[in-house]
């Protein structure tokens, strides 16, 4: 796995930065400082500035961002404006639904096929093929894949990841098991649901406090 | 929906601070300085201890943080050791797979039951009960619901939300649609799948700059 020289956690924010940016756009607004960016994200203006420094020089002091501009900007780092090709490896529930329900084009990604050890129930998962696993090297011999979407049950998941060394460039990893013996030539990125649950949590807690008070 | 105090990204932060406090832990370590933190989470020390005062005093100047104590503190902050209610609405793949996979005690979140609006395919989803729609006023009434988990397809999403409001207190949102309507004393966290896709290309990216060098 790579060693990040950018920190992750920038990297992290620059969705954030986009659909802040986004929701300017759709009001209206033109220009934006590091002070109002930095308000809305919880971070100081110097940290705003830090973050976007580390992708060469946006904006001009005392003038701002351009909105239109740094969201292009941002995304343009992001890839969202490319082309990947992914394949999703593993049909359970989670597999399913992500091929069914989830907007790559947005991200500038392209779904082209899925995999599963017993891909019995059809030959299409949505518009996707659907393959036998024991396909998938002749596959990627013919058809070049970046991204491993891994969606397979917890205890195949490090054997799978091994297996798919050879010919992805990333491996976007929904199966919580922390994966080893990835070179770091290929980029794992875990999806931690979490985060997301122990936020709502905290906000109900202070919800629940103030309605005390 | 709530107009938060604290910023919603300082609330996400906690979840990485307590991931990389629990890798200290496991590793023997037993003081943190911010300057440390700081440089695994791309922030500045002073944006730290900035994050941390928002919840009050924790650490020592010149001594740094008690890992296991500040671990603690997030994680009592973030409702980790709590035990609050939860309930799927919508079983179709997306749903039937965080019911099975998705280990909520460690969020302090218990999964309860399930509704969907075709229950027939069995009358359990995983371990728990899985009801019509249609009788979910009558399941609140006599079970006390914190939190719903909103997976029913996004033409559905509104609608449902709206019916939610009278009993629960948050709504997690995996639905990509925007709810509306929504009154300040009931929280809605979405679940954005794309920042973590968007981190994966960029990296990607970036790997691939290198190996051309």
């Amino acid at each position: 796995m790579k060693t990040k020289k950018i920190s992750d956690n920038v990297i992290k924010r620059l969705p954030k930065y986009i659909r802040y940016l986004e929701t300017l756009a759709s009001l209206g607004v033109t220009r934006v400082s590091s002070d109002e960016i930095g308000e809305q994200m919880g971070l100081t203006a110097s940290q705003i500035r830090q973050d976007f420094n580390c992708f060469g020089s946006f904006g001009q002091q005392g003038y701002g961002y351009n909105v239109v501009e740094l969201r292009a900007k941002l995304a343009d780092i992001l890839g969202m404006t490319g082309s990947r090709s992914a394949i999703i490896i593993g049909v359970g529930n989670l597999g399913r639904a992500i091929a069914k329900n989830f907007s790559f084009g947005n991200c500038g990604v392209i779904l082209k096929a899925a995999f599963d050890i017993h891909p019995s129930e059809g030959k299409n998962v949505g518009k996707i093929p659907l393959y036998n696993i024991n396909e998938i090297e002749a596959y990627a011999k013919e058809n070049p894949v970046d991204i491993a979407i891994l969606t397979v049950p917890s205890p195949a998941a490090n054997d799978m990841a091994v297996r798919l060394i050879p010919f992805v460039k990333g491996i976007w990893n929904f199966t919580n098991v922390e994966l080893n013996g990835i070179p770091e030539n290929i980029v794992v990125e875990d999806v931690h649901f979490s985060d997301s649950l122990l936020a709502l949590n905290y906000y109900m807690t202070q919800n629940e406090l103030e309605e005390k008070n």
